[in-house]
């Protein structure tokens, strides 16, 4: 990679956002990609992964990931393709997965520990569903249910964020265990995607009206699983409605994210104690020894036709702060990712 | 029991308080215990147990139990004799345990399902025992603490309402697997017993001041369990601190039970994702089946002088509206029993 005129470009965060990120949050930087040493690889992305959980990782404090420090590259997930090696673990040409950032091309030592590249196989899946269904928020959902909900044959499992990256993925999870599955999304045409499309049994769309009386008609022997992606009022009103020994997966409350007020808490979090129920965090990041196997069992179901992955795909790196926000606004219908680069 | 001149006394629920339960929401009468049938028992109350349980059954609404209706007797655990039998199960002269109500006289069926009475052994301990560390409130402490906390050795339990009737309880099980026993109690006269008495390693007065620099202060690594009696803020602040993987065993929630306004919910609930902890509640009729275990092992540990039950008696079934209310205002020391009469 000496002589190189590959010219970087990068996001980087140039404030702490209050409230939705603003574009004086950001700082887009270019720098020349520089030289690599022994063990160095250069990926140059194609895709990058925009999700609600980046908000959190812009905002000061301790959390289950370190936040970005100001001046540095935004964090994100993506794939790319190997374009230099000094690393005996990757070849020019290998696509691989991991933590790009939101830049054009990544540098550093390929066996790096924290957010390390592994392979890809482009032949199974396209790219993008490599960032969904068969990517990080993939294996949340599929980790998450099944290792947090557990639910079994026959239980009802509501999750809300249902269109999204993760709430397809849980949905269609659960619907190979064979559950009763409601989702809860905005919008008709979200309803009617995870309805027709992934084949949950019904969904709520809690912008047209009550949530609570969507639970009561189609959840008729009341929730045995709630996957939350979403906290605030929706978690309260599922609260109200779930079974015995109900489990209630704490995966994320994008309700919550741009709140400059407190977050509001469950009021009917003693509905928990009625219940003998149980509200359970997941981070991904814990199964990461057994992504495999997650990445396995959903890529066979996607080869059999049974499972689909749905990106929506926004083009362009320049776009990345406005694309960002179709997450809180819920603009976004499907898994959104940013497409930097063609090949 | 024919002939019998017996007078019962009763305090019924005379409206659905709002708020703290004022003297107008309850109403005395007296009646003639009735004669009995084949299969029925009369019990004569010795010892009532008060619980802040009882606030919930006051409220109209679906729970774990039914409420008490407008113009019921009062329901309430107790202990008392066996005055009269015609069950084989039971003996003039026995000493029982079960849900006598807020009245002098019990009169039912023996095997009646629901609150069905069992033997006690007055030798074993004092009969107001039976209702603090061998009773209700030791068996949830005892099976929430051990099936829902699941505390290991060397682990930080945290308990709140430390110096009353669960709160004691689960802090010296917790003692006894070699835990490190951290309560909160409100005043120093509570924490004192709780550390002196009851061997606690620390206590943190709530009503002194700052509970966060108490716990960073006492639980230098972390609180691993958090058995939680009160909610509100006190959950809130305990949230802050849990560890990776923490249980939070919501067990009730008395700062919230006289609200008029709603619940408090925790705002502090995303910790749970952050360290992949759990919250789940836990009702003490769940384990019916195995009291007998807790209160053999609760037994033995008394017996051996390794565990200490203390209770604050009030004497005279007319003290039982203002007696309630000291639960409320934590005027309460020890497990609150209510004295009917001698023997």
């Amino acid at each position: 990679m000496s002589d190189t005129t590959l010219l970087n470009q990068q996001f980087r965060l140039a404030a702490r956002p209050v409230g939705l990120p603003k574009p004086t949050d950001w700082q887009m930087t270019s720098e020349a990609v520089r030289d690599i040493g022994d063990g160095e690889i250069v990926v140059k992305a194609l895709y990058l992964s925009l999700d609600p959980a980046m908000r959190g990782w812009m905002n000061e404090g301790k959390s289950y990931i370190k936040p970005v420090g100001i001046g540095d590259v935004m964090r994100a997930g993506g794939v790319g393709v190997v374009l230099a090696s000094k690393s005996p673990k990757f070849v020019v040409g290998d696509h691989v997965s991991g933590s790009i950032g939101v830049q054009r091309f990544w540098v550093g030592a390929a066996d790096d520990k924290y957010g390390a590249f592994f392979k890809i196989d482009p032949t199974m899946a396209p790219l993008a569903t490599w960032l969904n269904t068969l990517g990080m928020p993939g294996m949340t959902g599929y980790f998450g249910l099944l290792e947090v909900g557990q639910p079994k044959a026959g239980e009802t499992v509501v999750v809300s964020g249902a269109a999204g990256a993760v709430g397809q993925t849980v949905g269609q999870v659960a619907k190979q265990l064979g559950c009763r599955v409601v989702g809860i999304a905005g919008g008709k045409d979200k309803c009617d995607f995870v309805v027709k499309e992934l084949g949950f049994d019904a969904c709520i769309d809690y912008k047209a009206g009550d949530v609570r009386a969507g639970l009561k008609e189609y959840c008729p022997n009341g929730v045995d699983v709630y996957f939350d992606n979403v906290g605030g009022d929706i978690l309260d009103t599922v609260l109200t409605r779930i079974n015995m020994r109900a489990r209630i997966v704490i995966c994320g409350a994008i309700s919550q994210y741009n709140n400059t007020a407190p977050v509001k808490g469950p009021s009917n979090y003693l509905s928990l104690l009625v219940n003998r129920a149980r509200m359970e965090g997941i981070v991904v990041f814990d199964y990461a020894d057994r992504y495999h196997l997650g990445v396995a069992a959903i890529g066979k179901w996607l080869k059999e036709g049974n499972f689909k992955s749905r990106e929506d795909v926004v083009d362009g790196l320049e776009k990345f702060p406005d694309a960002l926000l179709m997450l809180f606004t819920g603009k976004n219908f499907g898994k959104l990712v940013l497409k930097v680069a063609d090949a």
